[in-house]
């Protein structure tokens, strides 16, 4: 599987790179069929939004170029693509200038049984909570240690996904998903302004609802709300949308407005 | 400047690093002088401790004596000691079982201006906040952009530190230091069991003016108490004690208790 370093084949980094050190960079997970990337111009959005939100300088038609050309290399398989701050001496304070780095890497599609999609996954409850931090929600920054610990607390093949929970005890999302519900017909989907994700398939299913006059919102989700739904579904820029059939005790059926975004995601990931 | 990966001369490191993906281990910064390591265990003893919050196996004795070498090599200076996950595939789940890798960096030691430590130094008042995360509270691990972001957000040499409250307002450290009040002939300083980094030079500062009889507390400091302190100071393993001398139009004498400190990480770091 290939991998390149600024624009490169390269598979060894600076040990002085500050990803390493502080994790002080984004990173966007790219689905690529038929050496097309899917949702190309959301993932280099959301970049561009992260960079700028924390002060990286990065050449956006470079990126694309770049992304581009990995993708007809790497045809079918997931491009994930990681931007650092670049090289650091000591310190937290950032090199002035500072030279920020593109790392991209081939991976295979991931193998998910058929079912999640068909039947819908189970839902484990992650005792793992994520901190309240603005400056940083949203982003899809390189600081993963919450998301590292959720996944360990569960190791076997009946979850196929954790619920993440914030320290107040709202329901914001999955471990490497974001979360919808429909209630009377109404698709919701967490606040984000707090802490999450803002994943690209979450942004385009918002945008596909709105242009297809499907009542959206996007607001402060509680546990009792996740209940009281009539369906919840998850999705993210690899697999789509996955049904929630259940979360312990608790069983959803699948129902139609989930089934209309999926169709509208397998569209997406179609390219 | 040495640079060792697992224990041999390296420069490079696989860019599947889980460090760089995640931000998924943790990190030391020890003082070197005459081969030294300054407050050796103390820091393999947080580093063991953060091993084991966060599931990570290392060989502790084998981490010890590339240190020990490793400073032997370096002389005087810093030795900048990072432990990862190791390398990762494509997801949050740690491949099982996981090979941790340790990084070791060297660097010189700062430079200081003089009257840092003489004269005390003035705080930057940070607006970045901490967020409340107590699974991640207390370690050095590699999730540091909150502190990046804090560090950028003054460039001027007038402020040597800058201080950072939790989202709640607490008072809690400095960007790179710990911070310790004085009131009333008490010694006080922040509880960091919702956030903040617990360094080692404030474990062993509080360790050693127990040893001496003086009155030391660890509890909740509100900016209020920070400004009714008689006197206040940093710390961390590098520079040992730094007292501060001013936080925006707020003036701190340097009293009889910074200077005692002072002197006993002089000491430990005269090692």
């Amino acid at each position: 599987m290939p991998s390149w370093i600024d624009g490169r084949p390269a598979e060894l980094l600076s040990v002085r790179d500050r990803g390493l050190a502080y994790g002080d960079g984004l990173f966007e997970t790219i689905a690529v069929s038929g050496g097309k990337s899917a949702l190309l111009e959301r993932h280099l959005a959301r970049l561009a939004d992260g960079c700028a939100r924390l002060q990286i300088a990065l050449d956006l038609a470079l990126v694309r170029a770049e992304l581009l050309a990995f993708s007809g290399e790497l045809g079918d398989g997931v491009a994930k693509l990681i931007v650092t701050r670049g090289d650091g001496l000591r310190g937290y304070a950032p090199p002035s200038p500072s030279q920020s780095r593109r790392i991209l890497q081939g991976s295979a599609k991931p193998v998910y049984p058929h079912e999640h999609a068909e039947r819908g996954v189970r839902l484990f409850p992650c005792v793992t909570r994520l901190a309240e931090q603005p400056v940083l929600a949203g982003l899809k920054h390189l600081n993963r240690l919450e998301q590292v610990l959720a996944r360990v607390e569960w190791q076997d093949a009946e979850h196929a996904e954790g619920l993440m929970l914030d320290t107040a005890g709202r329901v914001v999302e999955g471990v490497y998903s974001n979360l919808f519900l429909a209630t009377g017909g109404v698709l919701q989907t967490p606040e984000l302004s707090r802490c999450g994700v803002a994943g690209v398939m979450r942004a385009e299913l918002l945008a596909q609802a709105g242009r297809r006059g499907l009542a959206c919102t996007v607001r402060d989700i509680s546990l009792a709300d996740l209940l009281a739904a009539d369906e919840v579904f998850l999705c993210n820029s690899l697999y789509g949308v996955w049904p929630v059939r259940a979360l312990q005790g608790h069983d959803w059926p699948v129902g139609p407005l989930t089934r209309k975004l999926q169709a509208i995601a397998r569209d997406l990931l179609d390219c």
